[in-house]
């Protein structure tokens, strides 16, 4: 690696998230499980096949529009759960809490990570608790590991694209981003936006029910769907063709994103996830999402491509055509 | 909860720690895994039971004599999930890194994870990393978490002691504590005390081969073997009598308890267990742990009674008898 130190935006997601992982992590880990590079890895069990993954939140502010660093946290395992193709069962809590912390906001944070619990149907079952002196960590950080069970049949991987997928992203860009941003700067606008943080995993079995033919399902949180089709692009050794007129964004969102110069196609989301199968099944993949409550706005936002392998491209409103590149900085530390 | 804000004994695995447990987090997240108090849960899956174990580390310093913060992730999941009776198999990983951290270090923390999980036979099969700006952690935190298969037939749990147990310490006690706690102070002693943290599942197989009797296995880390054994004795609803004599400390660790005022029957242990058998099985459980490289100074330091349930009465060397409470408060804050 070129830098001495860790920066920021090793933490993006976007590019330098990237090399850490492919020049330090994955040269020392060498397993076929971390080469896949997927939210969690699928292990072979006695019975069956079981998703395994795990997620720190390090979000701030820890309370946010639409949600705090509990409900964020179940949320975004069971969700990395999901886009394995799994239904989530069960999970663990670390939690690293900062000596002052009121009791009275982890309460609430607990309290939200319980009912966030309870809507998926998932039980925490093991945990663990450090405090750590005024100053040494930020009021708090949590871990949350979950595994779940993988149906026989189900095939999903970050390199299953094929040229002829259809791209389905499953509602509006960028909410969760603009969501935490404009809290933690203290910004008001006339419309608040909310954070999207929502459990995705009925959204995955009912589309599952609908086809086990799905390539690849991913989350874009961090570095948003822009990086996450750049990932999909590259492993899969596909390019991809979106229209930047079918990409769903709010229009509050939209409006805060152009007055601050932020690009919507690289924030985080925590609700949404990219659905790629073959053309064939695409529509009857959309109406499925389209029913879930969390999938009202979906839609086809373009497809992968034989041509221009491990590049995204987009079609831009006039008529143009530019690349989407994989964001080499970090757009938002501690998004989530 | 009493107190209206976090402090750093409600990390300290002692009395306030307990408090958090059972007032705050249980009430709200109240279920039979949890309910049990264990290092780690038993989840049924189809094809058998799993071990599922959670971890967070902040030990300070991350480096120390005998290890460092790496390697200890690993071993101190692992060992939760021997503790659970399991085989372990998986581990994933979630770094939270403060921007400035030198590559370098981390280079070295995580190599020294490669080896402890080379050494186990354990794959990292999913991962996660978060940096925070400079001043928002301390260098870093790892979580790990840990999943297991457990044998049919194998029943441990902390509630599973019986009068009658006779209580095995697989080592000298508080090694890990005064290692972190000299290296931390910058004290200087004539012989240096290293941390003992190593993997025990091996231990807890060749165990579990000689008898799957075992009522209780515990690793007495944070709290050390007097908050440990306190723990069993509250959850089994026993008496525990040991005997001062029998507890085994190093010379060396001995010292620099007496210099500083430090009693190692609270200190941390990352490399030693309690187990808990009936008496007619202790000697040959006991002379298994003796044959295993991390047990060569295992030995009997008391029984379980029926009397006094729920304390802990320890024998002194000039005969009389004194309680071992659990500590109150913290002896040493980010000890793992």
């Amino acid at each position: 690696m070129k830098q001495a130190k860790i920066l920021l935006d090793h933490g993006s997601g976007g590019k330098m998230a990237h090399q850490l992982t492919t020049e330090l992590l994955l040269p020392l880990f060498c397993n076929p499980f971390l080469e896949q590079l997927h939210d969690g890895a699928i292990v072979d069990m006695p019975g069956g096949r079981i998703a395994f993954s795990t997620d720190s939140f390090v979000v701030d502010p820890i309370f946010f529009p639409g949600g705090n660093i509990g409900d964020l946290a179940v949320n975004g395992t069971l969700n990395d759960l999901a886009m394995c193709g799994a239904l989530p069962l069960y999970m663990s809590m670390g939690l690293i809490l900062e000596e002052g912390l009121p009791i009275s906001e982890l309460k609430c944070i607990l309290t939200s990570m319980r009912d966030a619990l309870a809507v998926a149907g998932i039980q925490l079952v093991t945990g663990d608790t450090k405090v750590v002196p005024r100053g040494a960590a930020d009021k708090i950080f949590i871990n949350t590991t979950g595994i779940g069970r993988v149906a026989p049949g189900v095939r999903i991987s970050a390199d299953g694209a094929r040229p002829g997928d259809r791209i389905i992203l499953s509602g509006t860009m960028a909410d969760h981003g603009i969501a935490v941003l404009t809290q933690r700067e203290g910004l008001r606008f006339e419309s608040d936006v909310v954070s999207d943080t929502a459990p995705l995993h009925t959204m995955v079995q009912a589309i599952l029910a609908c086809t086990q033919d799905v390539h690849v399902l991913r989350d874009p949180t961090r570095g948003g769907v822009g990086t996450a089709l750049n990932e999909i692009a590259v492993q899969s050794g596909v390019g991809m063709l979106i229209e930047e007129q079918r990409l769903p964004v709010a229009q509050a969102v939209a409006g805060i994103c152009e007055l601050l110069g932020f690009d919507p196609l690289y924030l985080a989301n925590e609700g949404k996830l990219l659905c790629l199968v073959p053309a064939e099944q695409a529509d009857a993949v959309l109406a499925t999402i389209r029913k879930d409550q969390y999938g009202a706005n979906a839609c086809i936002i373009g497809q992968v491509t034989a041509d221009h392998p491990g590049r995204v491209v987009m079609t831009t409103g006039i008529g143009g055509q530019r690349i989407v590149d994989m964001l080499s900085g970090e757009q938002l530390p501690r998004i989530c």
